[in-house]
């Protein structure tokens, strides 16, 4: 049966690198059929919403979605609900996309891009499972109010039940098993009532993953320690918020932020791929953005949503290719490498689709 | 007239650093009476409570307070108020120590303990400003509830009002103002409430402030910024949760936490100095904790609550001495490192002295 797959471009370099993933998946003409869908600040200037019921009712009946990025100062000082960012944490919600997967790998290729020292991030692959549709992103009460001083003050609510702490748990522990079997669980346990319900539920849950090894960790000594060792670690687990900020400082020690993919999954493993990196507004529309995080979301979208791990396996292989040709996107080139060639957007796309 | 400086050795290696920077302090023989008070898990084995009324009340009528570390894993399964921090938690909100400064600060003697490569750090200077006594560290309502599924959830209250982030956001500007000027305000404005009024009260402010030259940065944004290129900083001012994080992920960058001090100051320049560093209780009564960043938090208290810049500098200059003549504990010890000598808390603390 034809695979349904909604691709939203989005905002900033959102189309441009979307078009190269798109020239890979038609490349490799499997039965799949791709519809193309507004969101974010695209759709609010062509339909005054951030995720337009056309675009959200395309995701639902799709068997997975492919996301460029979103958002752009044009709509930074629109209201809340018309931002860009509201459509991407509308879908993430109304799919039950709450298992966030974020791997933080170093392409041996690209080891010079990270501004660690080589022996600190050499061979570096951690995945940090990050929960998407609670915490303190869609806490109750929220919100800026008069106080009884008379000022006004701004209020969110961080809150985890313990379902949902049971639910990303079980996500990380399976992903921990398919994996080095160890687990880091971070939280503030030592301030923050929530994160000790937690430390509880994650603790208990380890006792139906026995080959799994659990500890647990404290956030702002997760930030020192990805800083200091990130080989220490294999799987980590947290929440939306703690989740949002360790992951991007995880991606960041590659130096490569544009070759990491992500994957939201809901129950069904129904899912929606994205590269980690943003909108980028300032290098958009220049044919200069790095493709292969998105090319490589498509992979991890043919793995995990449409069952097609042979597909996966040869997009991967053709991206290792790329590299090892030499060709690099601006963000990734480095003069003082030989051998090597910038490339644009396009070229890369092209040199995929050549070396698969 | 004799200054009062209540000293809080806590726990784990607190005490033994803190005999370092008493020594120190009582070589310079300056006119301050030192009172040791117990805080923390000490306070909760002899006291019953991690911040006692004589503890607090002596903090109170000081001029300052100079503090080692607390927590450990001794009392990590007690109930919330029966928790080491929570005397810290206590000791920050009933002085009112709203601003927390924490500066991450390479010392070039130390370069190759970063992780970081030598050109991305070297020279590295930048200034953590963190709102300390709000957020959601202190935010109500907070606990564990049965919800009305018939399941526990744990939940917390990220608040800040006008007049908090006008205060912090004060003293940032005015800290940037001595410094290079630059200011980076930390939100994540595209998701949460409490922080879109942050974002506001701090533009309104720099109107005031018009040699500073302000930015925005969303936290996400800046966990990764502080890894790929952290020179581009010189001041931060974010609220508790993301200061604590951040200003632990910059400290890390310099490679040698054990070297951070830091002051958390109220409205009169009244001010508790601590290291940057934790209580850690597995080399706790070794002897080979590195007492510096506690010296350092000396020299801090005479800058900023005792008046005293001359004292200040001596103890710097003697601290950068003793780096300069190889000294080096466990923790920043590089056996590459030709020159070098290990060296045991104690050791270290005579060397200082040694060196005023
Ligand atoms: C754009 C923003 C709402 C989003 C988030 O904070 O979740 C992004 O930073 C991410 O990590 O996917
Ligand atoms: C011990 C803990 C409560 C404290 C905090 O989170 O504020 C510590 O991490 C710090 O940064 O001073």
């Amino acid at each position: 049966m034809t695979k349904q797959v909604v691709v939203l471009g989005g905002d900033g370099i959102g189309p441009e690198i979307m078009a190269e993933a798109v020239k890979v998946l038609n490349a490799l003409a499997l039965d799949i059929q791709l519809t193309e869908k507004l969101i974010g600040g695209a759709a609010i200037d062509a339909q005054a919403h951030p995720l337009p019921q056309d675009t959200l009712e395309a995701a639902q009946a799709a068997d997975a979605i492919l996301l460029g990025a979103v958002g752009g100062p044009k709509w930074d000082n629109n209201p809340m609900e018309l931002r860009p960012e509201k459509g991407l944490l509308g879908i993430r919600k109304q799919l039950g996309l709450f298992a966030n997967l974020r791997p933080a790998i170093l392409y041996p290729q690209l080891a010079s891009a990270s501004s660690l020292k080589p022996e600190i991030v050499a061979g570096l692959d951690i995945l940090i499972v990050r929960e998407l549709t609670g915490g303190i992103y869609f806490g109750q009460p929220r919100g800026i109010r008069t106080n009884e001083q008379g000022e006004r003050e701004g209020f969110n609510t961080y809150v985890y039940s313990e379902s949902e702490i049971r639910r990303i748990g079980r996500a990380a522990f399976e992903a921990a098993q398919k994996r080095n079997k160890r687990l880091c669980s971070i939280d503030k346990s030592n301030v923050l009532e929530v994160t000790v319900l937690w430390k509880e539920v994650i603790t208990e849950l380890a006792k139906e993953y026995p080959e799994v090894e659990l500890s647990h960790m404290l956030v702002d000594n997760a930030a020192m320690q990805l800083v200091r060792n990130p080989k220490q670690f294999d799987v980590l687990v947290t929440g939306n918020m703690f989740g949002d900020i360790l992951s991007d400082e995880a991606a960041m020690l590659t130096g490569s932020i544009g070759m990491l993919p992500s994957a939201s999954l809901n129950e069904n493993n129904q899912g929606m791929y994205e590269p980690c990196h943003g909108s980028a507004p300032d290098i958009a529309g220049q044919g200069i953005a790095n493709p292969l995080a998105t090319i490589l979301s498509a992979a991890m979208m043919l793995r995990y949503s449409l069952g097609d791990e042979a597909s996966a396996q040869r997009i991967e292989a053709a991206v290792s290719k790329v590299l090892d040709q030499g060709l690099r996107t601006a963000d990734i080139y480095n003069p003082q490498e030989a051998g090597t060639q910038k490339v644009g957007t396009a070229a890369m796309g092209d040199a995929v689709v050549a070396a698969l």
